[in-house]
C-alpha cells in the first residue's frame, strides 16, 4: 500500500476546481491501484508556511516500514509582493526547499518536487520571478537526486490554464486547468517515481 | 469565502473511489460557489486519533474573521474489534465526540456531524456496535445543537455500497457507494447548515 502525501498551496488543494480533485486527484486516478493520496494543500502557503507545519502532520500520515512518500509543491505565494516586497525570498525559499529534502532523506522518505505554477493576473515581475526561483529550485533537485516537474512556463503558456484562471479569480484554473497541470505530471517524473 | 475542513478516517478521505474525491468532494461539488474543502482524513484513525492530532492542523488552516466550519466523522475504526477487545469503546467515542464540540464551540466554530458508515466485512457484531455507537452520537449531536447526519443502516442496507464494498476490500466502497453516502450528507442537515 503506497501512502502519498502532497503538501502544498492551493494550487496542491485544486481550489477553483469544481469538481473538488485537482491535479493531485486526477493523478492519482491515471495512477490506479493501491495508492492513498493525502492532500495537505492550503491557500496562501509559502514556504515557511509549508515547513512550519507539515513534520507533525505528516507524522501522522506515515506507517513505518510502509511505502510513505511525499509531494511538494510550493514557491507562487513566495513570489507575491506584498507592502513592496516579496512574501518570501527566493533563497530562502529555496533553503526551505533543501531543509525540506534532507528531512525527507533522513526519514527516508522520497521527494518528487513539482514547480509553482504562475499567478496569471499577477503580472509579468511575477512571472519572471517564479520561473527563476524554478529554475533555482530545478537545479537543488538535481543535484540531491529528486525528480522536478517544471509547470511555470508550460502553464503561462497555455491557453486552457491562462483563460480558465482569468475568468475566475485571477489565479486558480478550474477542472481543464488542473487537467493539464496533472499531465505535465504524469508526463514528467511521476510514473518512474511513484513505480521505482 | 467558506473553509470546510473534514476531520475523520479513511471514508472523510475517500479511500477506494477511482476518482478520488470520495464524499467529500461531491458534497463540496454539489455545494458549489467559493467553498474552500480541506480533506484531513486519515485510514485507520479512530475517534482517539482524531482527537490528537486535529487542533493543530485546524489551526493551520483556518482563517480569523473568516467563515470556518468543521465537519466530523469517525466511529467505524472504534468499533473493529482487535484481540478480543474493540479498539475504543463506545462511550469513550463518545466523550471524544462531546470534547471536540466543547473545544469547536469555545472556538466558535460551527460542527457537522456525519454518522460512522458500516464496514461490511466486520460482521453482524460490528455493525450492531456502529448502530448503536451512532444512536448515542445523535443524541449527543440532539442535546448540543449540532447537526447530525445518520448513515451506518442506511449504507449497510444500500446494494451499491455493500456490492462495491465487497468487490473491493470488504470495508471502502467506489464511486456510487461515495455517491450514495454524499446524497444523505446533502439529504441530511448540510444545505441548512452550510448556508446558515
Amino acid at each position: 500500500m503506497t501512502r502519498v502525501i502532497f503538501l502544498g498551496d492551493s494550487f496542491v488543494q485544486g481550489v477553483g476546481d469544481p469538481e473538488h480533485r485537482g491535479w493531485v486527484g486526477r493523478v492519482l486516478q491515471a495512477t490506479g491501484g493501491a495508492v492513498t493520496g493525502f492532500n495537505l494543500g492550503i491557500r496562501r502557503n509559502t514556504s515557511e508556511d509549508v515547513l512550519r507545519r507539515c513534520w507533525p502532520e505528516v507524522e501522522a500520515r506515515v506507517v513505518p516500514d510502509e511505502d510513505n512518500r511525499l509531494v511538494v509543491s510550493f514557491g507562487s505565494n513566495d513570489m507575491v509582493e506584498e507592502n513592496g516586497t516579496v512574501r518570501v525570498a527566493a533563497d530562502r525559499c529555496v533553503a526551505n526547499l533543501a531543509s525540506l529534502l534532507q528531512e525527507s532523506a533522513l526519514r527516508g522518505i522520497p521527494v518528487l518536487v513539482v514547480g509553482p505554477p504562475p499567478v496569471i493576473d499577477a503580472g509579468a515581475a511575477h512571472l519572471r520571478r517564479t520561473v527563476d526561483l524554478a529554475a533555482a529550485m530545478a537545479g537543488l533537485c538535481a543535484a540531491r537526486n529528486v525528480p522536478f516537474v517544471a509547470t511555470t512556463e508550460a502553464l503561462a503558456a497555455d491557453p486552457v490554464w491562462t483563460s480558465e484562471a482569468l475568468a475566475r479569480d485571477g489565479a486558480h484554473p478550474g477542472a481543464g486547468g488542473y487537467r493539464r497541470l496533472a499531465e505535465l505530471v504524469l508526463a514528467g517524473g511521476w510514473p518512474g517515481w511513484i513505480s521505482g
